[in-house]
């Protein structure tokens, strides 16, 4: 199930464009799976506390029309059925129906070293139940 | 001809992983872009006041090790042939022999008010000259 | 009357030491300043559409801890009685029973040329029915 | 002896206002304090990987102008006499003959627990050795 948040734009994240920087859409996706990881009942603080980190492998993001200072943005999440040591998540920020951006990112499982290793079982089988099937929410390729 | 500027990576940009968040490598890539926009007789600063803006339509990066509080990074950048109002740069994050990420951005030309029109014929040709061919540095797909 | 938000501690606010970084506090500050012209019915945006600034004159930040990924940080403003052209905020940022830091922020009101001006008669209404007296909340000299 | 390093500004650290967003400041002056560390033969990350630390205590910064896009910026540091395990560090910010702004940090020596300790002698000597006395460079007090 896809999950969503609402973000006030803050005006430390918009440049001189007069729009929200291109790098600040991934500090929201990133906000994003925050939410999402703790509403699967693993918040990521405590799987970081446990040895289980999600760095980000790839990012990638589409720009279609730039937020504004003080808008209330709503990102969306979609989790994708993890492939073996990586799993991939779908995003999408936009304001009542005016997308500014789709992206997505590909995370590994590591340890605390950074050394690659499987998910945990029950991390799986909690990812698992919340994927959403491909087709469903932006899946760019870029 | 690509163009390579170093950084010193700063407090600021690492994350409690110990290393740079993941979002500073695109300010890194715009960086360089600056710095290539001056070499090329034309600063950025300048178009933006002459009606000539690039943002970024596209961006993409695969990561492959953390930079690290204090290390000294070298950012390189390929500027790729523009077709019509768009130009791509590909981009390398490294420190001596290891690479930190792969890039790139792709740009459209618009005005002040973010109207798209075609990049002026002076700048094609100064792009075009600077432009290297596909095949040398990095081209990511994602 | 002081106004409080809740803010969600995110993953790039923190460093290398494991806390956010001392900036970040400011990015926040500012957050809540939103959110107080909004609730005094004049919303920053609107106020710089109608040409009003309040550019940062002054800042000031005394750091007790530091907050942590995920906490949910909530952080307080009281404004004071502007004095001229001019008007002092203070914050503190705390979780539960445990203070990060205190703070504050002094304003000029420009117009968008930067040339500063008298704050315009119904706005120093508005903030001076809103401003707490000297002696409720924090008030750090530095 | 006052240290300076000089900084081109980043389109990521302009903000709609079209100038420097006032928290930057505290990132550039962290960038010179590190250079600063580097030059009296202490480099802060070897600091920190034998156990000894410098959070921020207080900052503080008076704003004049604002910096812009692509300018270069000369920040100035001047180190004050360490007392007891507190040190603290003045900066100004100026392009030519404009002066951006003024500020400071006051820093604690701390473990890596974040528990408070007295700065080893060779790091009071080398401190003290580069001292600048009360007098020279900016000291504002907020």
């Amino acid at each position: 199930m896809p999950l969503s948040v609402d973000i006030r734009v803050r005006y430390a994240e918009t440049d001189q464009m007069g729009v929200v920087h291109h790098s600040v859409y991934f500090v929201w996706f990133e906000h994003l799976r925050t939410e999402y990881f703790r509403k699967m009942g693993m918040p990521y603080a405590e799987l970081e506390q446990g040895g289980t980190f999600f760095p980000v492998l790839e990012s990638g993001c589409r720009y279609k029309e730039g937020a504004r200072y003080d808008g209330e943005v709503k990102v969306t999440g979609w989790i994708r059925e993890p492939a073996g040591a990586r799993v991939r998540i779908d995003y999408r920020a936009e304001q009542e129906s005016r997308v500014f951006v789709e992206g997505f990112t590909v995370h590994a499982r590591t340890d605390a070293a950074g050394r690659p290793g499987r998910i945990p079982p029950d991390l799986v089988a909690k990812l698992r139940a919340e994927a959403s099937p491909a087709g469903e929410g932006p899946s760019i390729s870029l």
